[in-house]
């Protein structure tokens, strides 16, 4: 890794879900924790037990501010997790919850979240069969920290992996970009645009289960969350050993993301996504899968956006909507602290 | 609940894991959770698939100081998760282990805890399979906080819950109480006792294996963690319905501990323990039972400290070591905060 020392420190980008986070967990991962299942570092660990593939996957939420358009931390934690388990294509089975609270938290801003997790999971179709509760002092935490734990179960003849893609597949997102990545920036920043962009937060699980109706042959697929969907796409061209193809002018994005991204000076390719998700699948079902897709109401956006060129070191090439051609690298250093 | 107005805010008191927290636990699962499973606030999950039944549970750690004679946050995380899975009889199959780091904490004392978690996942057999790792500006968060979520596998015929005491059962005790608090306490105070009372922080899983092969009716089992063993005890007894008499005499308390409750003015019948379990056996298996118990490291004082006298409302009775009689109550607000 890029050598941290014994005398280093932990900074933001480390919890960027870029490269900085990336060597970190590498390092932990090959000195302390090596094992098969969390070496393929895939949205959900997959576990096998008896004749069944149970998908296992956890993440915190840390976002600031709590409440923003389009969601808030406890939907943004459930649909997160439930999204993990459909990017194995896990059909989630059950969540846990875990709160981390600081003191002199108000009762109804925790009851606004319990009531969103409840409304999220009633939308994704999950229960929540356990949690915890834990409060520290005033001045200890910024206002409320969550957990959600998934557990799923991955269907007969589904293998999706982040290192599955192949020469031949095309190249499928489900919708437009950025958008959770701005609505929280600009609610940061109290920010008022003509028009106010929501969070794209919502859960992923049933559009899955329509692209695992036409074809259980998804090669690989994620949701790009942190990170945004160039670093979703470095991550599988890399672990799959395959050089991608983007088309800049086919991947969707709306015109007040961009507007915003403009005036921040951000990249909408490395903006985080809630409800969004990236899939190589081979050609011959690209439409079809297209097709089914856009009847879901998360996926009415859905278009093909590249393809699988040729098996290489793992590199994304952006067409640009100029004509020209560059490399689309991994986000490195922090782009947005504290988006998820 | 007692009357939680929405003009209200969050107490420490609400994670002591005493009465608050469970008031409040109980209005959010009744108002927007409620589901049978999470209705049952067993230590772990019990999910069924297919012929299966899959144990899944979840806790945060927000232990301060985050090292502590006997063991750290790291430990302690990966103990508290595999004892969960153990208290419901299962055998744990996977952990995933989640980080919220303050910017600018040392990346040596993460690597410290990540070795920790490595040798506490290697003594009690079990793998991380995966995890998450977010970041917080320097003065959103307290160091470091832990969240572990655990997998496990219920064997057929065990059928193990809090609610499942009955007349006739014998109430044991793994070992001594109070020594995690105690350690945890004293080093956060800076006292130098002339005896260093270390964390009892250790797995139970193999403990309970060797319980398990005694006998599968094992009716009740619970770690006292937080709110210690006389709040382990009022849960099972309130929710089997039973009433429960326990001999003060009969119950493991070290010299040290007890000297250190006594300047602290604290009871170590509230005081957490990490590696402990108390468990509800026919009597007929009792002298058994501790025999086994003995034979590992964990449960060398195993001991019969009571016994389930009749159906009731759920009392806990305590035959003092004067010979007088008092009831033992559940925890009332916030003992020791951070104690895990």
């Amino acid at each position: 890794m890029q050598v941290l020392a014994m005398t280093d420190v932990i900074r933001l980008a480390h919890g960027s879900g870029g490269e900085a986070s990336r060597s970190l967990i590498a390092f932990f991962v090959e000195k302390y924790l090596a094992n098969p299942i969390i070496e393929g570092l895939e949205d959900s660990a997959v576990v096998r037990h008896k004749g069944s593939r149970i998908a296992f996957t956890t993440d915190s939420y840390v976002v600031s501010p709590i409440f923003f358009p389009g969601g808030d931390i406890g939907s943004l934690a459930i649909n997160g997790t439930v999204n993990d388990l459909s990017m194995v294509g896990a059909r989630p089975l059950a969540l846990t919850l875990s709160l981390i609270i600081e003191e002199g938290f108000a009762f109804k801003d925790l009851e606004r979240i319990i009531d969103s997790v409840s409304k999220a999971a009633r939308r994704a179709g999950v229960e929540i069969v356990g949690g915890d509760t834990k409060v520290v002092e005033r001045g200890s935490a910024d206002g409320i920290f969550v957990n959600t734990a998934g557990l799923g179960v991955v269907g007969d003849g589904i293998e999706i992996s982040a290192s599955g893609a192949r020469p031949g597949d095309a190249v499928i997102i489900s919708g437009s970009i950025g958008d959770h990545g701005v609505a929280v920036l600009s609610k940061r920043e109290g920010l008022g645009f003509e028009t106010i962009v929501e969070s794209d937060t919502a859960p992923l699980n049933r559009l899955v289960e329509k692209m695992l109706g036409v074809t259980t042959e998804i090669h690989a697929m994620r949701d790009p969350t942190r990170g945004g969907l160039a670093t979703a796409l470095n991550e599988i061209a890399s672990r799959s050993g395959v050089r991608v193809t983007i088309d800049e002018s086919c991947v969707p994005i709306r015109p007040e993301v961009q507007r915003a991204c403009d005036m921040f000076g951000l990249d909408p390719f490395y903006v985080a996504n809630e409800g969004k998700l990236v899939a190589f699948v081979p050609k011959a079902f690209a439409d079809r899968m297209i097709e089914a897709m856009r009847m879901t109401d998360v996926g009415k956006e859905a278009a093909i956006i590249g393809e699988v060129e040729a098996e290489d070191t793992g590199l994304v090439i952006l067409n640009t909507s100029v004509g020209g051609q560059r490399i689309l690298s991994p986000l490195s250093g922090e782009l947005l602290p504290r988006i998820c």
